[in-house]
């Protein structure tokens, strides 16, 4: 019994870490006092340059971990072997975490509170995607749900673009958006495809049951698959035939539509 | 009397106007059949290549005027000699004109219905001039008050961002915003700044009289002289300790609050 939850805390911190590479945004977060650093690590094939040497300096001065890795070692951390330049680094973000351990927690948990989250499909442009991660923040939604297939990772670009946001919100992670919105539909919550040709609009939305609005691709809309794993669909009432908004502009109108 | 009232209508016409610049924005605008053209200006200094037969052969299929002047001439037109490679192009836009003639029409009509209208003060980035242009045509606004001074001017990137609803959308220009927001605020207009520290939240907006939502730079906020005419200070309420939010996501929310 305590193995299984020392083991699922120590799975929870592992899903918290956030890998971010290259030279440039590595040594930007490590001289970053405000972010949360877990481990440097580096490639044993990097010529010893003052970059590298300025780099174990504030790892040693920050108090953490470093780790050498043979080139394939590091490739396989930073999963990018064409851009990370030999070094990788893990942030470890409290509000970081997956799709599976959020509904863990909820089943075994005792809130019955709705919550509503956003859900990213599509979204490449890491400007929006940061922009989205500011609106959510300050807006109501209690979280972003964030597959690592077909959207823009988190990355120094989109952590600069959220303004500081990033860390104070909810990011679940999943693999595929269908497969983690199958999960959630099953657990019982309503999932809410945004598609301006909809019947039903946002404001029609109650607050009664879980609820998560998944966000399309701004060319492309909501993907096929993904589309299959809707239950209802929504639209933003629009003027003077405009047909769509800016992504993150939707996920701010969803987010503060109570606020208003 | 008839004198003057043509002399209006040659003015307001005048005032319509959107004089784009540059070989490529000019080219794809002649080749764009949406775009309502007027008129295309040529540095008779140019080589003549294949480019500018291009052009004039355009000009000609859309019967509009072309006119050659020396290059003092061309700048005069273009308003940016650096920039205008010697052609430009004036666009007649039905809903561009001036926060003057906008006055005078609601001061000569009878309309008592209160408008809301956006101006921007200081918003240089033209994606974010193009998203708010984009967000405020779709919402419920009547307008955008965009100054010649210190804002991005209407140019092809700002029409690619708007998708379209440049074309669509009320555009009041002047030359500075604070002298702009004086006649506003003479005629009995509301003029309130979007300020994050403001008591009063954009909810607490009535619509029993005209009202102008003042945006100001991201980073800088309202800027002193616009300030100095605002009678309301508004804000928008944020969670999370956020501070700001994207400009164009919060004109968004200004357009769309009562949509929700």
């Amino acid at each position: 019994m305590k193995d299984s939850s020392e083991y699922l805390e120590k799975r929870a911190f592992f899903d918290s870490l956030l890998t971010i590479y290259g030279r440039k945004p590595v040594l930007e977060a490590l001289e970053d006092p405000s972010l949360p650093l877990h481990k440097l690590h580096l490639a044993s094939s990097n010529r010893r340059d003052q970059l590298i040497n300025r780099m174990e300096a504030l790892a040693e001065e920050r108090q953490i971990e470093v780790a050498h890795w043979d080139r394939k070692g590091l490739s396989r951390i930073s999963k990018n072997a064409r851009q990370d330049q030999g070094v990788a680094l893990d942030l470890a973000l409290p509000n970081y975490g997956t799709c599976k351990t959020f509904l863990q927690q909820r089943e075994r948990g005792t809130s019955q509170q709705a919550y509503e989250l956003l859900a990213l499909d599509g979204i490449t442009n890491p400007q929006n995607l940061g922009m989205i991660i500011r609106s959510a923040c300050a807006g109501g939604v209690d979280g972003i749900i964030l597959p690592r297939k077909g959207c823009a990772q988190v990355d120094p670009l989109v952590i600069k673009a959220s303004a500081g946001a990033l860390f104070k919100t909810q990011i679940l992670r999943c693999e595929t958006l269908a497969d983690a919105l199958r999960d959630f539909r099953e657990s019982g919550a309503r999932i809410c495809g945004l598609s301006s040709h909809a019947p039903k609009t946002l404001a029609e939305v109650t607050g009664d049951r879980p609820t998560i609005f998944v966000l399309g691709n701004e060319t492309r809309g909501v993907s096929d698959a993904v589309a299959k794993q809707c239950n209802e669909l929504l639209r933003i009432p629009m003027r003077n035939g405009v047909e769509s908004l800016n992504v993150a502009v939707t996920a701010a109108l969803i987010s503060f539509r109570r606020e208003l």
